[in-house]
């Protein structure tokens, strides 16, 4: 195992089970991860649903779920900038300092290979399988979603209302 | 001991030995507390001369010198709304749900106490003891201020060169 | 009649027969009416044409046409804050204080309710009758527009050389 | 009288008898005025105590008590733009359209004067006389300061706690 | 030729044939030129893959490229202020004073109009000759697109890695 | 001389005789310069009084009387960040790539070192000699101030009126 601290970005809308894979890998590449949650000025809408604090709730509680060692996770809150120019000292300055980035973003890859950092991928698994836009899509459209995220989030989602918070969201925006 | 989860607010300029009293006092009083760690779009100021990834990893270093259980902490981190009528909202949508805050600030008090939120002093301690502009002074005139500051963030000052940093700044703001 | 201070919020661009009907209704039931113009941020886009000194004009002139008391209504103009999570905080700091909220917006009345005020509906009229959008297209094409908003909104409109405006705006937008 | 429309700007926090002077000295000139009330985004500060909402309450108030017609009177409410190049088209653009502006600051008379606005003093009025920062400082202090705003702005300052308000913030300001 | 200072502003992502022809024209017609560039906060987008920095190379090197007097042209960069109501003068305090402004761009023409200035077409070209979108489209495809740009430009955005740079953006936001 | 580009930072309120040595010191060192002009979103104020338009103006005529190649000369106009850490990166966007910066400014030189970039002083000048601060104050007081700043940009000054336009400002600030 490598002895470094691995940077995962994500917004999280919510945590699923493509998450919880990607930071089970890092932490078997590193020995500490540091868990962005971008986007967070950002809730009630389409895309971010739910607020910064909430996701921080879903992310510790399947953390323990998954007997994930808090001592070896970071997380951190941070709000976008609006600026791709600029984003990379952004992210740092919220984070302690990390080895290295592990994403499957060609945008994030670029943004970090242009600021001279290096890039990983976040391990051998499909994107496609877990997909924040899809799972939010059929939470509102009430058919199967429970599957995809780690049952610990499911607690979180219902002690919010977040069911019916996302109907509310996506009847408005149509 | 309550059942609650406490907020406790700073800017953490750096973590010094009040906040950890602090810290260990709400931890008595609640289960659960979150360090809410504000401003953190600042660095490189006289007021806020590290960034939010270094505060932290001050914070948390100086949690696991104190032998206190990460598992009861949440730590977030907060930008500047520059609008105090929407700061406790600001605030909260940051935050788990809390129960009760805790501040020696008046304003902060009031705001939460306008928003209909129970507000408790942070502990019978005296707070001008350590002030993070005092020691933020000493530190850029080279006096003595170790014995301010768990000894755990002298190691992460030193790891960023801090004291130099802190010259530099104060230097040109004269 | 109930003795309290209803809360009406909309963009304005135009005032519609729609918004003249639900002040009207508001009126009926509240002995004080709060109109809260928002977005007065933005001006000649294609969803917000106008701007809030103008919008502000319109709600005038309709209200004089309709013979609505002045004394009875207050009106404000509120920039858009971007973040749904403090919005409601951020609405109430630019009105005076308000008893309920009238709205037949899903994300509206969620972001009210989640704050823990009273939500009621605008009244019994039909929401697809009178649509901004649809009007504001309707201007822009040159088709018959004028019979869904007040008398006196068609004069603010002429005097400002709105349709040549809202032509001029979604021609580039195309 | 002059048939056109006046503009008077200010921060209102509160609204003191000067500027009711001013007020009644500008509707003797203008058939109509405009009230902008400035830096609605602040309050709960040394300087901006007062909420926008809370200023047009006791702008409201003021005015009825006063016996002046709300036919003759606009007001809106005007965020801070922070960039004084664009202060006057942003100030326009919240206002219905206005003849003339009446100041005695030598920096708003600047700015409309290089936007080739006509500029008027206030009035024959000693501006030293009522001055917002004395008032605030006189009602934290706990020192004589009814006599300088009308009485109906003392039952909007009493209602929302103001006094109370302005000593925690300015004991924490200190 | 005319005296005058022309103004031609576009967001230049990137600086093509279309634009140096309009800057032929302008420089036919005025004494001087100001180039404003626009959007400048804005980077490794679709609509704007290169920094303010990069954009100012490729004019820079196109000018010297189709031998254009540096005398005459004056180049600035300028932000978005996401205000339509205010852009006129934020443009205006970033150029130095100019006679008349030169757009293709009906929305820019109405806001120029609007607050009282000349406004000419940029010349005889067609528009549709040479736009950014299709040429940013094209680069991203990997299809012929140097033909409508200088030869200069080439250069620029090859010693950026300017295409693989635009197929990450592309690849991400599908 | 050395082939390469140095960066050099101010806010230029007014473009002095210290700023001009700095150009042509840094010009013997390297093949070209950018000079970037700083806080352009800034004007009328006591510490920028004059728009980036007025400053890009003044430095533009002072280069001309110097003698000074436009070849050699890059200029740029940077609206303020306030986030230090980010704002190397932010000044990186807007300009052409440069070798080294050079400034008197420590906490500019602390950021760029932080950043990894190599700085050196501005000259062998002595930084207190000519300041911004002592000459807006001279010029609002009215006492001697033109042998501190080169000839031309006197002549850019009257053509704004701008010394009535300190007085203004700096009266309202008092």
């Amino acid at each position: 195992m490598n002895k470094g601290r691995g940077l995962f970005v994500g917004r999280f809308n919510p945590f699923h089970k493509g998450h919880l894979k990607a930071v089970q890998h890092i932490l078997e590449q590193e020995e500490e991860i540091v868990i962005a949650i971008g986007s967070t000025q950002q809730s009630h809408t389409v895309s971010d649903p739910f607020t910064a604090g909430e996701r921080l709730l879903m992310i510790r509680a399947a953390m323990k779920e998954a007997d994930i060692q808090l001592e070896r996770v970071y997380m951190v809150t941070i709000p976008d900038i609006h600026r791709n120019s600029v984003w990379v000292s952004h992210l740092c300055s919220y984070c302690p300092p990390f080895t290295r980035v592990y994403t499957n973003n060609s945008l994030t890859r670029r943004l970090f290979m242009e600021a001279g950092m290096e890039v990983r991928p976040t391990g051998p698994f499909n994107r496609t399988d877990y997909k924040g836009a899809q799972i939010r899509k059929q939470m509102a459209e009430g058919t199967k979603w429970h599957h995809m995220v780690p049952k610990a989030v499911w607690d979180v989602i219902e002690s919010i209302d977040g069911l019916n918070r996302l109907q509310d969201i996506i009847h408005e925006s149509d």
